[in-house]
């Protein structure tokens, strides 16, 4: 039922969890793109079996590692090609965890240590990811790499936390290196803004319904799902979007460059209406 | 009561109407700082009692122009040095209106006429006025020059209509003719991007005050006034500010970089509780 | 040789001249997906052979029409539903021209007719395009319509001159209708903004082959061409990427997130030899 | 000589290490305007004569610290409520290094421990100045607070190498705790994107003397250099801009608005005359 747009084509998909997972999306339609590819993920995440059953479906190995760690990504890339049969496509960081949202720690009193666990694991592992695969070789020219961001990286939201600093962290790391992959291996790396998913991940982020609300009247289009995103990617992954590099791409029903919509302005003012309500009693 | 920033300074003020006008407290601001120079407004506009007030106040000259004829501009350019005895240092242009706006043209109605007419106002203005300085050398090495914008130039907002493309054209014209004059001149251009404010001329756009509340909610400094402005554009004009060129500067308290705020948050949960009565009665 | 991308969609494309234009590649790789679609033109343009010869090739009908007039657009679209029975799913805007280009006025002595004309030939026929659509709801729900824009739209290009100012336009109005056009009919509306390519167009422009060997030697994956442009410009049409809207999407090799690249750099440290030469005899 | 903008303003520098720093030229300025400050940089700074030099001619106390210790910078906060009799109405961080830059470890072949530092020392560090400040509630209502960055952040330049990573997060982390501080303290926190400048920490980076003539040529009014830089930031710290917040501003000149100037294309052209030398011979 795909366009083959990825027929023949190899790649590694990390962070794939469950199937609210964008990563998990992005598998399933690769492999109806034809592609074949290895999953990675922790290996906690790597003995659950719903990320068991998604190798299955997709014939994709799984190859654990923690994405912090050069050797563990090593052995992904390693691993990755033999059983694929040569150097890869495609690359998907989907990958972000922040300590001080899990623990509540709020921006004003951040826990140091887990800052640097909430970078290293969001976006530093991007590099980790990307210096391994360059040192081995491991992608093929005019092979495409993403990682999923989010527009936080520009604008503050409310509760996002640190997690807002490490997008930028990974959209610049996602620049700086498509600088270098580009003009030494024609290899391109972009990012890609996504709305609010309603996933494991990003279910830890305070007041994310109310977000999730606003966002999507907020957006002419509303908010893009998880299966959007993965059509999406695809495109990206494809042949068809090779001079794509260095840019952080919005895919958000348009959230990106709404000031004020009028959905969102008419839910907003029936807040007046509470106000007068309460004024009133 | 000011820090003498603009003392011996000369300019021209473009756009002051009422006391309500972001215009008009630059006028006050820039006397206070020691600077002189003349008024300009439409000729309906001159002639009203609040003007030729302001014009006493500040020891200023009034000039009327149509701003989007340049013969009129050349005689408020020759006018000012031959008042002030000389170059000018500083220009403001504070100048937009939108007949699609007056007329409850909505944007995918739009009357042609009119928008060519919001453009010519609004936006084509400053490259006349630019462009005549530049022709008649009417502004000194290090002078610097001022349009006043809109975060609607970036993100669309609801009723903001084609003022929204009007602010785009004017603050591309800014940088355009900002490389150039800068080039040549040593002349700056900036525009200042500023909050909502509550004036003559922003009083005809749809559901202002909703956005008005909302937009202050947003800015963890709340909404910037005219006031404010209006100290922030005389540093602009002051020899402080000599290499900021090209640039558009937000004047907003934050805004622009706040994807949601706590306290917009909490108001936009409120409306739930509108909808939750709502489906209950 | 295609994906059957674009299969059972129908489209208009504007702006096809020669086998240089973009519109030209993009309208090739169209039919190759599978879509039909009708060509338009200027009417002088229309009855070149060259744009004769693209329609018997792609099986598409030539409809003239003057870009900036309400009626001859009101007229394609109403001929292209005819021919293709139904409304359409895409539409490309490939317009832009500078009189002032043309006749070697500098961005500082403009005529202010030529930029009217520059304004409503590149930018403000992408309203009418759109407005005249959207009155008679000639595009599907997922549609979508792309403008061709150029990063001189955020960065001022010596010699670019009042197109600079057009394509800021261009995209602001893609942003403002495609708020619009989202929220009542689910179409979306973008802008590529695409790497300095050679054209019948582009050629005119000042010093354009030293600003194409410097974008080139700046981009790690060097300047996109218009076959690049077309493939990419296909995946925006197809229905894999629905939720991206309001976006100026840079396709230009990387060209736009680089601040100074090495081989750019390299190039640019030969011309001090040439001073040490100079200096020497 | 100066306008007396900060008299009766406390301040805290921190990053002045000799003539050419920017900080050096701050604190002179503020000095001037009337302001008092203490000035913080590392043991080792601290004792060169230079700023012990610096720190008698603007009467202020020195106090050493390691910007990424919580503890030393608890103590620069404390000592300098002390010293200057209450909280503190401005801070200026200008603090930057990569052991990646000096050791000579490219992009591509990052040394991880040394990413780390990079991040701390040059990001992170801004944001325990920040959260010390806050926990202590050191600073004034409508106190300001500065760090310093490079368009880096933005565009990747050729041999910036992880400082590029490190920008990007300083500025993202003035952005998320301008939101806070603005929001909880009426603190504004901005960054101020700086031209190229020769100071002792900017003479580490590859190829700088090349970088800092294109960026010359590219920029209207030339690189700002240091002296600018300190007069632009007294107008940051002023009352006269309390409404500005988690902003990014480029203070270059225009570099950071300009594709190709003049100038530098000039320049750039003479580099094929090199070239047509060297194929003759």
């Amino acid at each position: 039922m795909g366009f083959d747009l990825l027929k023949g084509k190899k790649g590694i998909i990390f962070g794939a969890l469950n199937d609210m997972s964008i990563a998990w999306k992005i598998a399933e339609r690769a492999h109806e793109e034809g592609a074949t590819f290895t999953l990675s993920n922790t290996p906690v995440a790597c003995r659950m079996g719903e990320v068991i059953e998604l190798g299955k479906k997709c014939n994709a190995e799984i190859i654990p590692a923690d994405a912090t760690s050069v050797a563990d990504l090593e052995n992904v890339f390693q691993k990755s090609m033999e059983v694929l049969g040569g150097k890869v496509d495609f690359v998907l960081h989907s990958i972000g965890m922040s300590l001080n949202v899990r623990k509540k720690r709020v921006y004003h009193d951040l826990d140091y240590n887990y800052l640097n666990k909430t970078l290293d694991i969001s976006a530093i592992s991007f590099h980790k990811m990307l210096q391994v695969a360059f040192k081995m070789d491991a992608i093929n020219e005019w092979g495409s790499v993403l990682g999923l961001s989010y527009v936080a990286a520009q604008r503050t939201f409310y509760g996002y936390n640190d997690m807002a600093d490490a997008k930028s962290l990974l959209e610049s790391i996602g620049r700086s290196f498509g600088y270098i992959y580009g003009r030494e291996r024609k290899v391109r790396i972009n990012t890609v803004s996504q709305s609010p998913t309603v996933t494991t991940a990003g279910s830890g982020v305070k007041g994310i319904d109310g977000l999730i609300d606003f966002s999507d009247r907020m957006s002419p289009l509303g908010n893009a799902d998880a299966q959007d995103c993965a059509d999406y990617c695809i495109t990206l992954f494809s042949d068809m979007t090779r001079k794509v590099t260095m840019q952080n791409l919005y895919h958000d029903g348009g959230f990106s460059n709404v000031g004020m919509s009028l959905r969102a302005m008419t839910q907003y003012n029936k807040s007046f209406d509470i106000d007068d309500l309460d004024s009133k009693y």
